[in-house]
């Protein structure tokens, strides 16, 4: 006679075997699509969301080409501490570039930037910031641009964990914005940063192609090179800034229909989150709460960057959904275990 | 004993028995895939040049997600005579519009609109017809422009053909651009156009989704209505011009990856097509010839609509392909037999 255990074994094989295909489909539907985050509210929000404009005939049913899904960057996709990723790359290039402007020792704000003094360079506030913006971002072709870029990331470490820039990506998202492509969503970044600065990775990085990342820009001009080839050359002067109030305007310019599902970490989003609840018929909006300053920040209503306050409210009196990342992140970034 | 035509009939359909593999594998090759271009070294060029960036392994393969098709759509896409349709609409929405307006009875350019003399509005120049156009595509929000955009669609008939202008789309446009899609190509229209003007329609008449629309556009706005709904308004300012080098210029901004498919019809898609052609790897140009006037029409080097000048004797230097209407078209329009 088989011991217990085994007859327990047995009628279990048994009951897999008949069942298979019923069991088969149950793994499927049950396989955790969103490892990263921890079972509660926030998880099931998304869920319960995919699966009510997935269903045809249902009343938020919503057609694959309509599902449109906008991911703000710095802080919702990757970090943006201790200053955005950009400015220290435009800080790099300017010490980089400095050799050819020996102008610069003497100038502000590129004095403080090779003096490594943040802190005057912050005293001489927005028209400091863009005039780094502006000697670091343009006086050459985009292709020009691009390669800085992607040489600079090869080659940057982030300061607290000596890693490159783009390992510091937040899992939990990367899995979200799969599990959404593989739903029919089509994943935009709508972000104030630069639009150049971030086409060079984002497919490499987070599976989004160029055209579906939407940012600020710079005016390009296109010319004749002294070959006779023609260029796209990078001005210094500011297009268009992708943050705010200029979301909306810049999903509706650059993708032409409206967002079913928003997701974004600061005041800065909080205009794009309102343009996509007032669209007629279901719709999700989100927003990462930085709450975890041992694993990565910690900072909301008093913080200069990615200053959360007004949209937080909004969230919490109509009910969108705010991930705390303490709470609601097992894992925070890829190469943790 | 079977007659002789009998026996040949079955050794054709063993033979066809025994290949069948083998047929259908060259029937599905040798399907006429462009059936309305005429056979000839225009259709020729562009099923090599489709043929040689497809095939992995060689000095011109393309990857998927670099087989990028930009297509001008006044003239390339669908007929521009005798006036842009864009513009018939326009004087429409004015005359539309006047009740609401008693003043323009008396003032131009809405005046001579009115009064249905064209030549006198001509005479105003460009600032009237910036005036015509910030009249009727601004004051409202982007929802209220599509509904004024699709409700003349579905009214508004082609003076020579009796016809909705959507119908005046080219049937050998429609089957190239489905070709290039099937092949992995992601299609899109790169136009002087207004981009709200062609996102209303592009997916339902060509099968180009609203992102993978470029074009001109106006300054909107975003605010809170009175009843504190958010929305987009369109404000009376142009905000950005895609014609001529405005062209890569858009392209850069809204793709951000350079094109290795390029087809218009007029000097304003010059600047695209040389920067098309300045790519590093394969690339094809491509013009439409309008050369016939019973079908369609026949216009370039003197013509004030899609003149075709410049663009042209850049095309014969360089060996761009430059279909001939008469010639390389069979049929134009979908509703020819």
């Amino acid at each position: 006679m088989m011991p217990d255990f085994n007859r327990r074994h047995l009628l279990v094989a048994m009951a897999a075997g008949a069942l298979s295909g019923i069991a088969g489909r149950a793994a499927r539907a049950q396989a955790d699509v969103l490892p990263s985050w921890s079972d509660g509210p926030v998880k099931q929000s998304i869920l319960d969301f995919v699966k009510r404009v997935s269903q045809e005939g249902t009343a938020d049913f919503v057609p694959v080409p309509e599902r449109i899904a906008v991911f703000d960057n710095d802080g919702t996709l990757w970090s943006e501490q201790p200053v955005y990723f950009q400015f220290a790359f435009a800080l790099d290039r300017v010490k980089a570039l400095a050799p050819e402007h020996p102008e610069w020792k003497t100038t502000e704000p590129f004095k403080s930037v090779l003096a490594g003094d943040l802190k005057g360079l912050v005293a001489l506030g927005e028209k400091g910031l863009l005039e780094i913006v502006g000697a670091t971002h343009s006086g050459m072709t985009i292709e020009a641009f691009t390669k800085t870029v992607t040489d600079w990331l090869a080659t940057a470490r982030h300061p607290r964990f000596d890693r490159p820039y783009t390992d510091l990506v937040y899992q939990p998202m990367l899995e979200l914005t799969a599990f959404l492509r593989g739903q029919g969503f089509k994943t935009f970044i709508v972000s104030g940063g630069g639009i150049e600065f971030m086409r060079p990775w984002t497919e490499k990085v987070y599976g989004i192609p160029p055209e579906q990342v939407v940012g600020s820009s710079g005016v390009v001009k296109f010319e004749m090179d002294a070959d006779g080839k023609p260029v796209l050359m990078k001005e210094p002067k500011i297009e268009f800034i992708d943050d705010g109030p200029g979301k909306p305007v810049g999903i509706n310019r650059f993708i032409g229909r409206r967002p079913i599902f928003a997701f974004g970490n600061s005041d800065g989003d909080q205009q794009m989150l309102e343009w996509t609840a007032a669209r007629q018929g279901a719709s999700f909006m989100g927003l990462v709460h930085h709450t975890d300053a041992e694993r990565e920040w910690a900072y909301d209503r008093q913080s200069h960057i990615g200053k959360l306050d007004k949209a937080l409210d909004e969230a919490n009196a109509k009910g969108w959904t705010v991930a705390d990342m303490k709470r609601d992140w097992k894992r925070i970034y890829p190469f943790e275990k």
